[in-house]
């Protein structure tokens, strides 16, 4: 749609337009913010099954009912009901009885306890599975295994560095557990040097004898190493009492613009609901939520009728099963609903730099085409782009897309309880919905 | 130096490798974040002629000894020695004797004081220099103005928004008293609303009477405007203990590595080390000087020897003066020094994301060239840099260069108490060092 024609001109002006009054509403008359602080401090962690998860599905539905969405609704969906319990402890225990040091760690998403008394056991210290294999069994049984390889500082991208470590904290419990280890303690995946654990889930393997893990922060994994060094007789303990209850029921939340030319096409923009018991979700996933609400509120407030159907996704259950994701991309099947492209934002509320876009079907260089229209706003169209929760409906044949904000600050605060509404800036966030706003707006209008 | 030739491709090949090699170095080994914390945390704010900015410099000069420069030395300059005093006090006094209200103020850099007893007047409020013309004498004299036009929050990039309002900062107290006002109050040059005052320095003009002004916090300042509307009687009061004392001995300080084959030609790396005496100076500018310290750690730490001079450069009194850039230009000439390029750090330490590059001289189109060696960095060179402190080597014909941060969060602590150490990212402070030691690299080994 941008050419030489005159038409085309035309249309690349009234574009250029039109994203300048999405920008302009949401940097004059920013919500977005306001509601994250909502869920972030009326609301708090938000964990799939949990009284915080139906109070946020009910306040996002509210919210898109106030916003007058064409057509709000819940969808069923069965979650994962995992519960950490009492708070967890832990300590390193000097083999000469030199007494013990408390260190900081929580239970990975997902995992069993060690329940009362917890558990106690020398510590093979590893850095990835191919280690596990050299040691084998006679080292590895009846240990606890520490898995402490951490992220790659040099990657300028810090999701790169995640992808390259997070194997770790997901497969490294049954990894271990193949060679007979009775615990797992992963290095905490983050950048920073300091305190705070941060959880995620663990996937245990079927016919995996399921053992307990914990995240241990990172100046504690520091320490667990050098006191190893000297003392590799020493022995960790650790106590937690999470547990797997029954699946929950819970909800995606969806609320619908229809569109006035071709409403059976449909262009998806969402975030997930669902946060980390252990701090209030802000980042990840509040920001996202709300940046996706203010893609409605602006819709309304410049009164944009868009020509193919909007939907806001609010999905829920992304931390530890994705059954949200999953359900809604059932369900679009289920209807024959036809998803032209969907746009996650799941990388924090910082301030956007690109947004990623799938490279399946050669809509890439259609919509590359549109980078004109965000140099105003300094940002770049990438190659690649999805998200967990959209993923599924790339079966069908959706173009999936990622808001992709500056990454070097996301780690930091990743699945800890430091996670929280002061970590967030207004105007950051406001420059994300406005950029995702401008997306769905043209994918809206023109298709793919 | 990139072509088509073998031994162009060779060259970029071995650019492309130091690079990197840079890169890893800033964030494997990283050492800005320490000697930030130091000067922010020992030292604090060291606004020229304080005891905190012979700390500075005395610290700055330790640390280029320390990294073994080939030369360190001093450059004395005279700076202005601008003295706070006791701190600010303002309220709000209802007409009616209903009465008063305290809001948060502090002193604009250069001001003369209230003095004791301070100054009580009626308020006019204002939105610029025009609005003075409008009102005339017979309505300003004798009365407080009050500037109130907000940094315009639709432009992406805060500096613009900064550049279009600060005017009132900088020039609005000579332009108030020049119809007779007496003293006045200036809306805090911030994208945020809340309670933290932002000083900065004023001209007076020669020949006009110097009243007393004071920054209000942008929350004061949206109330002072809203009991405007209600009271246009009420009367503002503040009291500042602020003076100019005698010029003081100062210094900037420069450390050198000779360059192998053309040592006459000098590359400049810097920021300033002066800081508003309010807060730390972490991100204003802190972060430029460790930065640029930083570029001289890695040329040692990866054993580059540069063609040309490089030197780093800690620029006294940007703040409220500028005496330090001019000196060092002055210097330049007198020496007949050959200044190819200067690189200023001065616009926070968050995530960088270009190097600004002046249009002059055709260097531009040279420099754009080593864009594909930036890309895996996400480093976007672009048009028009310089900076206050490197401005007057311009004249000389020194292409002036700037690295860009991310500048959504800069104006939020710019000039105020909360520009303190904790609001600084050790990842973001270092792919800024990375990037100018890079551009410096590429500077000293190819020249313009």
């Amino acid at each position: 749609m941008i050419g030489s024609t005159s038409i085309c001109a035309q249309e690349e002006r009234k574009d250029a337009q039109i994203i300048r009054q999405i920008y302009d509403q949401a940097l004059k008359y920013p919500k977005a913010y306001e509601w994250l602080d909502f869920l972030c401090n009326q609301i708090g962690g938000r964990l799939s099954g949990s009284p915080q998860a139906s109070a946020a599905v009910n306040y996002t539905q509210f919210i898109m009912d106030t916003l007058k969405a064409d057509r709000v609704f819940l969808q069923e969906v069965k979650v994962p009901h995992w519960v950490r319990g009492k708070a967890e402890v832990a300590k390193i225990i000097n083999s000469k009885k030199l007494g013990s040091q408390e260190v900081p760690v929580c239970a990975l998403g997902n995992s069993v306890g060690t329940g009362k008394g917890g558990l106690r056991a020398q510590v093979v210290e590893v850095q990835n599975f191919e280690d596990l294999e050299k040691l084998g069994k006679s080292v590895i049984e009846g240990k606890i295994v520490f898995f402490n390889r951490p992220l790659d500082p040099t990657l300028v991208r810090t999701f790169e560095a995640y992808g390259g470590a997070v194997n770790q904290r997901f497969s490294g419990p049954s990894e271990a557990a193949k060679y007979g280890a009775v615990g797992c303690v992963v290095r905490s995946m983050t950048t920073a040097l300091d305190d705070h654990p941060h959880t995620g889930s663990l996937g245990y393997q079927l016919n995996i004898p399921k053992i307990p893990a914990v995240a241990i922060s990172t100046n504690g994994a520091e320490l667990l190493s050098a006191l190893l060094k000297d003392d590799a007789e020493l022995q960790f303990y650790f106590e937690t009492h999470c547990q797997m209850l029954e699946d929950a029921d819970s909800h995606n939340v969806v609320g619908e613009i229809k569109g006035s030319e071709f409403p059976e096409e449909i262009i998806v923009v969402g975030g997930h609901l669902d946060a980390w018991d252990t701090g209030q979700g802000a980042h990840d996933d509040g920001a996202g939520c709300v940046q996706s609400l203010e893609v409605l509120r602006i819709f309304k407030a410049l009164n944009i009728r868009p020509k193919r159907t909007v939907r806001i996704v609010m999905f829920m259950n992304e931390e530890n099963g994705l059954r949200g994701g999953r359900k809604y991309a059932e369900l679009a099947e289920e209807n024959k609903e036809n998803h032209l492209a969907a746009i996650e934002s799941d990388a924090g509320g910082f301030t956007p730099r690109g947004i990623g876009v799938s490279l399946d079907k050669n809509t890439f260089e259609q919509i590359k085409k549109w980078q004109s229209l965000f140099d105003p706003y300094d940002i770049d169209i990438q190659e690649g782009g999805g998200g967990a929760d959209i993923g599924p409906l790339r079966s069908q044949g959706t173009t999936t897309m990622s808001l992709r904000p500056d990454s070097q600050r996301y780690f930091d605060l990743h699945h800890a309880a430091i996670d929280t509404f002061d970590k967030v800036n207004q105007r950051e966030l406001q420059l994300g919905a406005a950029a995702m706003t401008a997306m769905v707006y043209l994918l809206a209008e023109y298709g793919l």
